[in-house]
């Protein structure tokens, strides 16, 4: 039986699990769940997923997992987009967790409230806008002479990262003032075959 | 040489990486590293860790690994906190991404607010508290009728949710009403030998 994804197309987090599984050729069927129509907050769906969050994937003997982040470190066990070197390993965790904590509540949320809740950008809290332009900061200040973030490799913790940071700019965010950032996202993109 | 931890003891992510630390017998030299004063703010810090927080490992070689969660990964590597079971290791991430996300910026800043910057629980925005309440309410459920998050045995899973789980009480957020939390916290507390 194949892998049943419950995902948003609009959702950066729902993306990296399509490119995970599409980058190491594993078959999976995709439910499209939509946020905005609520239809991660159903009985059904929280039955399956109490936290009530796409993306969720359904495993083999139907045992659900939940986490964008947990279900490619799921995937990719074993696969070169996880470091054999334990440092290394222990490097791209970390970016993974820092992008759960302090990327994707700024960086995809203004996106979020620009795209789908129809803010201007001029709109925004000017905090969320100030932290998210500190994340990308610090991107491009780890990126600045580095061809992935983790050594010479993609690994998850580009695929996690690129997620938001490539439509950081549907939240009025002006990547423009990144260039390594965009230089990288070019890389990522061309290694994970990310089309659209 | 010893692993060098940078941590301030207030803060239950640090905790998390000094637990683990003593229930595995590794070595380490703690450096006690004031959020409160600034200490995550200087320039010697920053070069450290650019994301200018702690816990902050350095590492054989003078390599600096950050994010508590990411840290206690790489410390317990192939140790009885991270399962064998593939599936039980990812569930294990599930929750330790969930506590980053959706759990620890409403447990424990209600708790940061209230015990070190001396708000009245009755000031903390609401919707903060909701979303503690609701942190919590998750992990009542999951935790009726079993032993640990993840399985029977104590993994990091329960190392990363104890944390602020624990001290939750000191943001004004009753435990009283999660009577499955406050009986896993005994256990968690008595499997890693938690004191204070």
């Amino acid at each position: 039986m194949a892998i049943q994804i419950y995902g948003d197309s609009i959702s950066g987090n729902c993306l990296k699990v399509k490119w995970t599984l599409e980058y190491l050729n594993i078959p999976y069927r995709w439910t499209e769940t939509s946020v905005l129509k609520g239809e991660t907050r159903t009985p059904d769906f929280l039955a399956m997923n109490p936290a009530g969050q796409v993306p969720l994937a359904i495993l083999e003997g139907g045992r659900p997992l939940a986490q964008s982040n947990a279900i490619i470190s799921h995937l990719a066990e074993g696969s070169a987009l996880i470091p054999a070197d334990a440092y290394a390993r222990a490097k791209m965790w970390e970016w993974m967790f820092w992008e759960q904590y302090s990327h994707e509540p700024y960086v995809a949320v203004a996106r979020f409230q620009v795209t789908y809740l129809g803010k201007a950008p001029s709109e925004l809290d000017s905090k969320l806008i100030e932290r998210a332009h500190g994340a990308l900061q610090r991107l491009e200040e780890a990126l600045v002479g580095a061809t992935f973030l983790v050594g010479e490799d993609c690994t998850l913790a580009d695929v996690a990262l690129v997620a938001y940071t490539r439509v950081a700019h549907e939240g009025g965010l002006d990547l423009a003032r990144y260039p390594a950032v965009l230089a990288w996202i070019v890389r990522v993109e061309a290694a994970l075959n990310i089309k659209d």
